[in-house]
Parts: structure tokens; C-alpha cells; sequence
């Protein structure tokens, strides 16, 4: 590990945006380049970032302490994480949660045999809400778990609204019910019906002369993602749409309701409120790439998550400094 | 360490009863002894617990996993932390933030003596709040951090309440005021006075014929307590005191404001809100006493806090159990 941690990125969406700029919030790291399978020179280049075609990120083999990974777990990571696992210490944001042990498995043998570390699955959900509910569930063994998330877009819904026959663009935000959040927060332990945790709101533009009507109860009715909640459907032109739903805002709460001694309620509650999706989960992979960066250094290989990483390797500070000033 | 983990108690008071209690609500874990200064026939037994006196703790060196330490942080912790740590495992829940490094150090040099592991400073605050102070600096490195303490029973004012002549008995709320609460959440990032973070809220009984005119002004004037606060002072009589101020309730919210790309801000929020200061504290004292057990178990030796400590070690759950069922 150099005194300046190189750090390549690989994939240049939202997510890798994010990774950019908060690279330049971390003066203990500098952005070496990023790696795109689109042709570099058709990437837009503003950020005076090298932008290399991901066929020459081998050249790169021992020049980088860690390469974060930025594509989508649908397709993207699946392929990527076990490949760049082989020949760099790596940080992703494999989301996928069903899927998570089999991809630990096959990144872990990856990595292993590389002799590099790859710490899969960060971000916000997974990540920083695992680590919460994890704490939670071993200081209060005897107790329940509640997430809620939102108030944010949530993408597969809106790609569901898209779907619907005379819709041309839409939007759906995951609300938390304000109801349920202040029934867990009172203590009271409530049992509570997916319809009682989230609300969603959608706002759809339809073709010129669709059947609102139509499309509305189309939605409303759609099993899976609509059926089971209150759903609140608005219908606005696509200016409105751009200027006033264009941005990713996102967020949510984990709580932990649970009793000690006889008869002591105790809760723990987590929340994020985020203007941007996307720029915060990057911020959490960059914090995680000082850490792989660090258990490399140790002698470390193979995969990690956030369970086994120690907060302390998230810091630039030392341990002493650490202790000193935040404990 | 053994299958059911050993554990020992140092102190009997409200942690060391809280610790006792915890350990029943973990399957993986035994009491063994509980060790007192008192002469351990004139200590309630009523649990069952076998109560020995401290002198007898040496006899058990190789038969704990973990000794958790629960006398106080000013006088029994500096002296027995070190004692402790060259004989057993030990957890504890030193909270003197100022002599943390000092604290260290001498625990530190003791266990490695011994071949022992020491977890210094769990708990909530040092403890949950710390890391979660941390984690939040590493994750948005430009930001504000916001800690708010209470609704809950500051035992130091409560203590300056009692010193006040003509004062029988007192209890001191600290309560953090809404009002700043929601301009942090609001992500507005303000700057907050002493006085506009907390309010003081005290219940005093008065001895009789006491001046309570006198009583409130020597309170709310009380320099370093009470002063640069907003006080509040009720008179009630004793039995009203005992009835409805005499549990130790307690939590407190840390945020952290920051802002990540060109102008989004984000925000994080934890939270405790506890009937039981002691129960809590003494159940993250038993989360860690876990991972104390384990850490030893890979052959780790000397002094860590919670910033060394992965989260997954807290958990009876396997490192496979925690992916499948909590990432």
C-alpha cells in the first residue's frame, strides 16, 4: 500500500460518479483511472479522470491499491466481481440479498487464488443497514427487527409504472407510514401488515389521450408491487416530471424493539435521510476501499463483508487517534 | 473457549445485576460466579448466582472465558482493569473519556502480559455512539457531527442537586431540545449553542421550611451544571420522587450532516431511546464479552474498543448464518 492510495474505478453510471467525486473528499486517496466498456472517448470527460477502456484494466495489475466496482448486480457484478477479484483488492455493491452466499462463495475463491481482498456487498442495503441490524439483534437478543425504507425512488416500481399500456414516463417513491414509525418508536412492538409500513406514490405521465382512468387502476391493481399498499397515483406532464422527480433522494430506518431484565423496553434506531442515492452509497464503497486496502496490507486474502471488517480500518485516523478523539 | 461460554462478574451493583440478566437471555453463555468486594453472604442471592469474594477470583484463572468488569469508571475500574487483565478475558464500560488512551495503555501492557484479550470502553456512550460518531466521519468526511443525550438521569447533576443546602433529595433530567433536533434533521447544519441543544429538568424534595426561592436560583445560577442551561425546577415531595423518578432511564441521537458530490446533503441518525441505562449498557457489555471470547480464541492478546472489534464476532450467529440471514 502506498502513502497515497491509488484506487481505479470500474464502470462510470451514477454510481461511479459518485466514487469520483468522493475520492476528491479523501485526500488520503487519488483516482488512478476509470474503466468503461463503452468506447473512453465517447465518455463524457469533464472530471479530468484517465478513462480507459475496461479490456486494459490487466495493465494495471500491482499499480492499484484497491479497484471499486460499479456496475449493477442484475448482470454487471455477477461477471465482474469474480474476474477483477482475481487481480485486484476489490470493493462492490452487490445488492442482490438472495444471492449474496453464492456470490461470496465465488468471489472468496476468486480473490483467494489472486492472494487480493474483495469486500462485496457494502453500501446502505446491504451494508450499513446489515451492520445495524445485526448489533441490534446481538445487544437485544429478545426482541423484533423493523425496516423501513424511504422516502425514496424506488427503480423496479417506476420501471413497473413504464410498463403499463399508455404510460410514457413515471416515478414511484417508497413512503414510510409515519403511523407505523411512531408506533415502533413508542415501544408498543406492533405486528404490522405491508400495508401498514409503506405508502406509495406514483407519478405517471401518460401518452396523449390514454385512459387515465385505465392506467391508474392498472396500477393500483398490479400484483406484487401495487396490490398490497395505498397507492397514490398523479398524473403530471413531463416537464413537471423532469424539473421535479429527476433526482434519486433515498433513505429509511432499521429499529430494534426489544426488552432486558424483567421488563425494560429498549430501542435502537438507524436512519439515513439522503438527497442522493447513489453519491452516498458511493461514499460508504470508498470508506470500505480503505479498508480492503488496510486488511491487504495485513496479509489478508479472500472475500469480506461488512460484518467482519472492524469500523476502525473505515478511518484515515490511527487507532490512537481514534480512541482519543472519538471514543 | 469452550462451547457454552464461561462467564464471570466483577461488581454487584446495577451493571453487574444487568449483566447478570443479559447472560440469560444467551443461550451460548453460563454464569459462573459473581465476585464482590461486600462479604458476599450479606449480597442478595435471590438469582441463584454463586456469590464469591473478590480475593477468590485468582482460583478461577483458567476456568473463565470472559470476566466482565462492572464497578465504576473514577475509582474501581483504573485499579482493577489492569489487576483483571493480566488473569482473565475481561469487557468493561470505562467512560472517562479524557484518560481513555492512559486507560488503555495500562490495560494494554497487562493483558499482553497475561496472553489475555481486554474490551475496554462498551457500552452506549463510550460505545455505540462512538462508532457510530466514526463511522459517519469516514463516510462523509465533510459534515458536521451532532451528539444529543437524553431524555434521561444525569447522575453528576443529579449528585450537584443533592449538594444544595436545604436540597433533601433530587433527580436531574438532561432533555435535548426538539427544536435543534429538527433543524439537524432538517440537514440545515446549524451551529447550536450549549443552551440550544439541552434543557435541564429537576425535581427536587426540599427539606422542610427550606427557601425554595432560594433553592431554584442556587440551581439554575450553578455554574458548569446548570447555568448555560435552560433549568427548569419542580418541588415534589419525597414519596413523589420515589414513585415516579426512580427508574434510570437514558439514550440520546448522534447525526452526522455532511455533503457528498456538489450540493446533495445526507444524513445519519442514531438512535437510543432506553428504560434501563444499566440494562443496555450492560447488554452490550455481554455482546462484546462474545467476541472477547472469540478473539482470544484466534490468539489475540492485549487491549481493543470497539473500533477493533468486527461486528459479526458480537453475534452466537456464524459468519455463513449472518450473510444468509442478515446482510
Amino acid at each position: 500500500m502506498s502513502e497515497t492510495l491509488k484506487v481505479g474505478i470500474v464502470g462510470y453510471g451514477n454510481l461511479g460518479r459518485g466514487v469520483e467525486m468522493a475520492i476528491k473528499q479523501n485526500p488520503d486517496m487519488q483516482l488512478e483511472a476509470i474503466f468503461t466498456r463503452r468506447q473512453p472517448e465517447q465518455v463524457n470527460q469533464g472530471n479530468g479522470a484517465k478513462m480507459l477502456h475496461v479490456s486494459e484494466a490487466e495493465a494495471y495489475i500491482g499499480k492499484l491499491d484497491v479497484m471499486i466496482l460499479c456496475g449493477g448486480s442484475a448482470t454487471d457484478l455477477p461477471e465482474q466481481g469474480p474476474v477483477f477479484a482475481k487481480m485486484f483488492n476489490t470493493v462492490d455493491s452487490f445488492d442482490t440479498h438472495a444471492k449474496i452466499p453464492e456470490y461470496f462463495e465465488k468471489v472468496d475463491a476468486a480473490a483467494k487464488q489472486g492472494g487480493y481482498i474483495s469486500v462485496i456487498s457494502t453500501g446502505w442495503d446491504p451494508g450499513l443497514f446489515s451492520l445495524n441490524r445485526m448489533l441490534a439483534e446481538a445487544i437485544l437478543p429478545e426482541g423484533n427487527e423493523y425496516t423501513f425504507w424511504g422516502k425514496g425512488v424506488s427503480q423496479g416500481h417506476s420501471d413497473a409504472i413504464r410498463r403499463v399500456p399508455g404510460v410514457k414516463n413515471g416515478v414511484q417513491y417508497t413512503i414510510p407510514s409515519d403511523e407505523a414509525v411512531a408506533k415502533v418508536r413508542s415501544g408498543s412492538n406492533p405486528t404490522l401488515t405491508t400495508r401498514e409500513k409503506h405508502l406509495r406514490d406514483c407519478y405517471v405521465v401518460a401518452e396523449e389521450g390514454a385512459d387515465l382512468k385505465a392506467i391508474e387502476q392498472a396500477i393500483v391493481s398490479m400484483p406484487n408491487y401495487f396490490s398490497d399498499y395505498d397507492t397514490t397515483v398523479t398524473f403530471i406532464s413531463e416537464e413537471e416530471l423532469k424539473a421535479n422527480h429527476s433526482t434519486m433522494p433515498h433513505g429509511g430506518l432499521v429499529f430494534r424493539s426489544g426488552k432486558t431484565g424483567t421488563s425494560s423496553t429498549q430501542i435502537i434506531e438507524f436512519g439515513l435521510k439522503l438527497d442522493s442515492n447513489p453519491e452516498f452509497t458511493a461514499s460508504v464503497l470508498v470508506a470500505y476501499a480503505r479498508a480492503a486496502a488496510k486488511l491487504a496490507k495485513q496479509g489478508q486474502t479472500g472475500a469480506k463483508t461488512v460484518f467482519d471488517i472492524p469500523f476502525g480500518l473505515l478511518s484515515p485516523k490511527s487507532p490512537e487517534q481514534l480512541r482519543k478523539e472519538l471514543l
